[in-house]
């Protein structure tokens, strides 16, 4: 990895000492630089990525360093070879051959990291962390190149990554997951499933993913307005989805209870369906009926899909990674689709049509519905790549040589973490006060 | 809501595409757009509403799920409600009968629904969610009457909302608690209180709130030194806040020692005494002296006050609304009002007045001495729109059809959600190793 | 306090509202203030302080409120103390004899308070809360003076603090526990060490720093390219920290298992020794290799170091302060002055090499070679005050007038908290139950 960055990787422009000769040049403030529009957003995304993916997989019972820990690991790795990975198809200079890096690439590198540990989320409890290296080599690997064909040769928008992160990721993990499907997982029953505290400590991960969605769907849009509009649609759907997903989740109870399960999760889908149309003039209104309708398919497949996929298909989901990410993902691909195929002049303006979906150059002349078509064939490369390279990563991870978790000692820190047992602290008191 | 959306809810000119020409037209950068200055703090105040709000209201040993969902439940509803009842008063184009949205709408949102998450935090535990929604739904339409009179009729100014939000809040939630006295609330002892790492819990929500109070105050103030100003204000009177808090509580206990509740708590006071005073020249000694003050007062509101209330006014106020809201609300609205009174050119400079307190059209001949008056008053208004509010609020609630708890069933996430006992784990696990 | 700040403290230009007619007068626009180029560093920097140190405090099972309390007791006060000790030697004004503050100084304040929240870290569980205001009252002082020695006197550069913070703060904590050496610390060892819960709070404030470090290390750079490169560098070294300290964490182990407290600890150290050359044209690989070395070396600390420290120096380090901060952070002030030794115009550019090492005025003469030293003494001279600064500070604190904890009741919340046992609500409802 050193030897690759000696090699490849210096600072862009902005991030240069030569800048302040540029600036003066150029006639530019200090304020100019991109660092400025991008920086507030960047920290959001990496606090999602850390904090937020970190806390949502702490839910367990017995298996909460397992879900903070290793996410951290993966994405630390991740990241260094995202810079690396997405450098070499996206900021690769011609003439130089180097990659120059800048903020841009930072929250790149964090989009591309949540692919992998969206994929985590399918194989939580059930895999080693070595696997978890592997998966996210690869993972990251596919990323580059699924999103190289949807952004670049495809030209599509994905702005929040409905389509290369969510949709992408969640097919990834899902098809590791079936290829590594453990008919015996029932031996660890008593290790899934969460207890009091951890299921509070998931709500922190939850929270801070909700909170700085609208940061992660706006983080590399057009400065100035295209910022501004994804964060007020995403913001819209979010606080839709939350409704809709405990309306529904009351509504499955016998009692009328609500699952945490569902307000973990469920409460996210509108994010994640945004992706892609967030920068669009989807208005505000589409952007809450977006919310409305993913809240309520997301809940619904907590409580119908997935135990049907794990019988039926033989597909152990463990964070429902498909209703979170996989279908919405989709849609939100598709939604996109169709948003970019209406719109016109008269919403946008000419010159904002134009920066929205970037058609300069060689694409000056397509049309928006050519552009909605595209959108909708990137949609399914992502879906592609997610479902095939899972199914080969998978069939890697079967070699008996990583160091899995036999499938009674799935869920369970003890197999990879140092534990100090708090039930045996517990255990001590009360011989003490007894 | 989605029809009321569709109907009334747009872009403002700065999050539309046509932003791009508009631009051009008005010889503008990309970072004059209002959406750079107002970000940060944005997303600083959402993650008080939803970590701050939420965490600080999972301190019961018991109603942790309830604290940080219902909390999570009704601020994501009350944000879209609150999007539309103060577009109505405030952002509505006489024109066009639009509500033109941007980021300072969505801040906005989020103060609105601060009120109501106040008021909420009397009420824990003791009521159901629906209860909860209606409590919000009164709540964010009071708020958007009472907020258009103060700020809009009596022109006072409140970046920080010391009157509209705390003062209103406190005293919304107290009133209709006061309505919904439960004589058989000792029913649900052995529920009340903390334990260990709740009280933990509850902390990841004061700190949030503590950090991030610099930008609540400072979020829709004045671009440049009406920010920076209130950023430093809050700074200092929080400082002060907690030294006093500490040394209060100490001073309190008959060995000396710290009360988690006032830690969590009382050291907030002079973040809410500064809200409305916080863009003023106040001064950071001033600050310092606001903070010091509201310290020690709100300890002894926890220490003295909310016990004496309980007893003799028939007041049950789970979280001391009273002490960290009502009171340190209403007078930072007494404050600000001197304050106020006692503003010059000398010390603004005279341009610098006039941007402060905005005097200009009608108000340009108002004297800083009238405006110290209409600042008092308003906090008036304030308090009387929370207690007359929320008595009739609390009237309706009393109606036998919103499915409250019993009162031996108050302060417990069973009423309200599944729940996978941590108990029962404990258990099994113990009979496994015995 | 109130009086210090009555007679020295004001607004600066930019927080002042005459700011308004100044801004005319230079034809500066709104967003010019030094206020937007730091108000988002600055925020996560007080998440740092408040969250991160607070809540990594709180891995010790039984001293969780003491971790995060006591941490937010002396930040809090420590920061307007800073505000003063600080301003009187860098802002303070010759004419007018006042101290005038705006955000930097906010910023610099939290960086003075760290400082001493490091050499809490050392002491955490074995002192009482009025020593650590002691502690915090010199510690601030020292650090005002090393640093106006550091960076006025000598004119080094230290943007992160590897030397002013870290290498002071830490090593000034060590000796303090050195000279409070407790021969029966044993008698407290049932307290000592963390429990399930504990240690994934603990993450929150790992994951908290480790995340906004970047902006620790840029938050006082140069605008432009100076913030920007400090957080490429320092997210970069952090990475790398991550994997290392992984590796070598599962190397100790004799089955391979991962140890908490090295995931909460050496994945933070390339972050410390990134602190002085973040903002130096280290160059992304080099970035790399500190990260790489410093995951390495703090874990190598944790295993091998402080046991022998403890054993044969009698020396108790409760955080492993010297593993986390004192030795990255003297690595990293003389890594800076290498790479400060090597800095020539040609990666620098002229301008740019002049902008980062601020070699204006009388220093326009100094050559690179001669700014390493400097550097390089600087360190020398950072170590020194926390050594000698601690050692005379601890001697004070062996006084027997301020109420630290018996060696039996060490770790122990109970001996200055009021705690709600979460042990005795377990048994009390399992009697229920059974």
């Amino acid at each position: 990895m050193v030897l690759l960055f000696g090699i490849f990787i210096r600072y862009n422009e902005e991030a240069d000492a030569h800048w302040v000769e540029h600036k003066q040049q150029h006639n530019l403030t200090d304020i100019d630089n991109d660092f400025y529009f991008r920086y507030p957003s960047f920290q959001d995304v990496h606090v999602m990525i850390f904090v937020g993916f970190g806390f949502l997989m702490t839910f367990l019972k017995r298996y909460s360093f397992g879900g903070v820990g290793f996410n951290f690991l993966i994405a630390a790795f991740g990241l260094q070879w995202a810079l690396l990975m997405q450098g070499w198809f996206h900021s690769l200079d011609q003439d130089t051959g180097k990659i120059y890096i800048g903020i841009e690439n930072l929250i790149n590198a964090d989009f591309c990291v949540a692919g992998c540990l969206i994929a985590y989320g399918a194989l939580l409890g059930k895999v080693s962390p070595v696997q978890l290296m592997v998966v996210t080599l690869f993972g990251i690997t596919l990323y580059a190149v699924e999103e190289y064909i949807i952004l670049n040769l495809l030209h599509c928008r994905d702005a929040g990554g409905s389509m290369v992160i969510h949709c992408f990721g969640g097919y990834y993990g899902l098809a590791i997951s079936w290829v590594l499907y453990r008919p015996n997982l029932h031996q660890s029953k008593h290790n899934e499933g969460s207890v009091y505290h951890s299921d509070v400590f998931a709500m922190i991960g939850t929270l801070f993913l909700w909170m700085f969605w609208p940061s992660f769907n706006s983080a590399i849009t057009n400065h100035g307005d295209g910022q501004h509009r994804a964060v007020i649609n995403t913001y819209i759907a979010l606080a839709a989805s939350v409704v809709t997903a405990v309306a529904i989740s009351s509504m499955f109870h016998s009692k009328g209870k609500l699952d945490m399960v569902h307000i973990q999760n469920a409460t996210l889908a509108g994010g994640v369906a945004m992706g892609t149309s967030a920068e669009f003039m989807i208005s505000p209104y589409g952007a809450l009926i977006v919310g409305f309708f993913m809240g309520i398919i997301s809940t619904f497949g907590y409580v119908i899909v997935t135990p049907f996929l794990a019988k039926s298909l033989k597909l152990q989901d463990t964070c429902g990674v498909h209703n979170l990410h996989a279908v919405p993902g989709m849609l939100g691909g598709f939604i996109a689709a169709i948003v970019a195929a209406f719109a016109s002049d008269s919403v946008y303006s000419h010159q904002g049509l134009i920066n929205t979906f970037d058609l300069t150059g060689e694409y000056a002349s397509r049309t928006m519905s050519t552009q909605g078509g595209y959108q909708a064939a990137g949609t399914c490369v992502a879906m592609a790549f997610g479902l095939i390279g899972g199914a080969i990563v998978g069939l890697i991870l079967k070699l008996p040589i990583w160091g899995d978790p036999a499938d009674d000692n799935c869920f369970d820190d003890e197999a990879y973490w140092e534990v100090r047992s708090s039930l045996s602290f517990y255990l001590n008191e009360m011989c003490f006060v007894v």
